[in-house]
């Protein structure tokens, strides 16, 4: 917990503000901030942008500061001591609601926390509180916007956390990812969002929406931190990384569905392309084998089976509380058969076994995050195609703000690795950032 | 829905309490018999036999009569309608309390069903309460008894819905097997136990205990019985079992445990092989790779981390209500690196793929399902070596009455077959119990 940038002069709100996880961790450890003075400051910021942003699902002023006090007089220690974190709505919380954005579940509060949240605050971490989250974690919208621009979508399913974070509301914020839920809101946020190799974070207390692919991950603004918070998460002690001592192999696949790129994206992957190779490191291009377009129909069959079995309550007794695009996918679930479902599950693990022999010719590859900037309105959440594909290959996943589109939002790069790679993964992220200056060039 | 026996005379409580799932189940669809008559003839069983067998965390006899008379007055429908089903305490349902065996959750109630739930009551089927599990499905005991010798344990963690079932409570119950929760408890009270491939039966509302290798199963008195909540378990309609057209090809595995199991699992083993010989079909004998035995280490690795993930919160809130043996594994899995989780992750999964190729050549593998008769005494609930094996390497397991112990007590013998190949792994189980004749003689 050394690393991070020293943080010296006192600290206003606005700085406070800014603080990223381990700087955070780093100035309550020195005594230079309270947790208290961090969290009163994101109050503050809370109050005044949350009539515009709505990325709070449940918070709750005195109880997080309640925990930050019991941080401060030492009750809590940990490498996050102090540290406030938000949770997206679909992970339990034994002390405030999970809503799971469904009225369904208006106020239902759970006994116990999730596992990862225990863990975060097991390290120390203050719960801010619960962000909001598309109905069930899919792809139903729910009120947050984009705070880069209040008529754009966050991006989904982990709208709040994105926002939340986006905005200076919070340093960091667990999502879930089925499809694109937690890289495609960083994207759209200009945030860093990480979805760890599937299985990466324990699920208990996670409610499901797809069980075979649904994957815990982070959003935060900075490398280090999803690094430091991913290391509580698997239970190990925080330690600053240490840069990689070669440049890496880096690979590019531009996927079946290139064309699906607005202008934006390519020329996002046209400059980190540039970038990396300004850098001294060659882009080995490669295709997926042609089959692999056939994943989109397997994963709609794994998805829509799996969301279908695990609303079998909410089927019957509320199905008039569920949006009517849910309803269609739980009717496409219960109308595929078992043996559909099986052989598509198989399908999927094929190509993971296949994708596997393939990445592991490099380090990192570079692909796109989005298929552009985030669109107007907030009555679809965007679309999660280029997450989605390598989010059912369960391999780790990070995009970082790299680019700006046409309306000045920001643009972000994906890059995957092979699944268990996650430490290198992140270890490359930080390489492309501070080798190859991928980051997103200053608002014009 | 049509197979089964037919039940033609007026059935007594005595005749009731015997009826197998698809017996009712065809019965009360004749209008036969009531589901309210059904329902209240186990009632009547578990009031005059509870207090010794002690199967039941939850049961409310008026809430069981009004989801009976629901169904009898047409409000219900489905291939299930009125048969009474018991759900182990782990798994979430809306209308009783969900208690985990452990003290942390006296009187919790969850807000939904979980997701196996769900399905069973949406076929049709009515909740008869929760059965008792050792904490958290764990080795910790509760105070269930083996129906067949009170003074014997009913094996664990499904107990209570062993011994439910074995005592003519219930027809049918659900369990779930980290290691051999179901397997072991259904051989020890004379069941039929069934644990799908990995992920058969959806997840959503389980309580994890170890979440890589918790799987859903199904304890009853007939393999018919199983197949039908099965089909149902998959979103399927229910159909009788077309039997084998051909012998199975056969393997037996003794595995590198043999030297655990006692006397009366030797000649289990060695009688249902003869038996099979006997029905004209070759038993091939083979053995695992030698470093198959490492998956014993590889497995308590697995289980201790995700265990210690899981209670994470628990660890932190409620740890001097955790028993001392789930502390020991909890502080096991507390010191086990996430390296070594993964490394242990990653060579259980290259076995899965190596056992794949081994048990394709086979339709069914016989191998021992416990090493003994079920112990005396209700402080342990018995090995679960031959079964835990199986269930890491996410292959679908059954087991079926076949033998008698030096006390009369019942022996299981377990079959197994290639991850997804459940279908073949119950018609198999049929071809053993009506061709090779495999089942338990009458007690002496």
């Amino acid at each position: 917990m050394e690393s991070g940038q020293r943080v010296s002069e006192p600290l206003d709100n606005a700085r406070l503000q800014k603080l990223s996880v381990v700087e955070a961790a780093n100035a309550i450890a020195r005594g230079q901030i309270t947790s208290q003075q961090l969290v009163r400051a994101l109050i503050d910021r809370i109050e005044a942008r949350e009539g515009v942003v709505r990325a709070w699902a449940a918070l709750n002023a005195d109880h997080a500061l309640a925990q930050a006090r019991a941080c401060d007089e030492g009750e809590t220690r940990g490498p996050l001591r102090g540290v406030p974190v938000a949770v997206k709505d679909v992970l339990n919380t034994f002390d405030y609601p999970t809503q799971m954005g469904s009225p369904i579940y208006d106020g239902w509060q759970s006994r116990n926390d999730a596992a990862c949240v225990a863990m975060l605050r097991n390290a120390g971490a203050v719960v801010l509180g619960k962000t909001i989250t598309c109905e069930f974690a899919g792809t139903h919208p729910n009120v947050t916007t984009n705070p880069l621009d209040a008529l754009r979508t966050p991006g989904g399913s982990s709208s709040g956390s994105a926002a939340a974070v986006a905005d200076f509301m919070v340093p960091v914020a667990l999502g879930t990812q089925t499809g694109g839920s937690v890289l495609r809101p960083a994207s759209f946020c200009g945030l860093v969002g990480f979805k760890p190799t599937f299985g990466g974070y324990n699920r208990e207390g996670l409610r499901f929406a797809s069980e075979c692919i649904d994957t815990i991950g982070l959003l935060s603004r900075t490398i280090e931190d999803v690094a430091c918070c991913d290391q509580v998460l698997r239970g190990a002690t925080p330690s600053a990384l240490a840069p990689l001592e070669k440049a890496p192999r880096v690979g590019l696949c531009r996927t079946y569905m290139w064309s699906l790129a607005q202008s934006e994206t390519r020329d996002c992957v046209a400059t980190v392309v540039a970038q990396i190779e300004a850098a001294g490191v060659h882009v080995e291009e490669f295709e997926l084998p042609p089959h692999f377009a056939d994943l989109t129909e397997a994963r709609a069959i794994v998805n829509d089976v799996e969301r279908a079995r695990s609303l079998a309550w909410e089927w019957t007794a509320h199905r008039d509380k569920l949006s009517p695009g849910l309803v269609k996918t739980m009717e496409s679930g219960i109308s595929i058969s078992d043996r559909d479902y099986r052989d598509a599950l198989w399908q999927v693990a094929s190509a993971r076994i296949e994708v596997d022999l393939i990445l592991r010719r490099y380090d990192v590859v570079v692909t796109a995050a989005v298929n552009g900037e985030a669109p107007l309105g907030l009555h679809y959440t965007g679309d999660p195609s280029f997450q989605a594909l390598w989010t059912l290959l369960h391999v780790p996943s990070i995009t970082l703000p790299a680019h700006r589109g046409p309306n000045g939002m920001p643009v972000g790069i994906q890059m995957i690795a092979s699944a268990g790679d996650d430490s290198l993964l992140l270890l490359a992220a930080l390489w492309m950032q501070h080798t190859a200056y991928i980051r997103m060039e200053p608002k014009a």
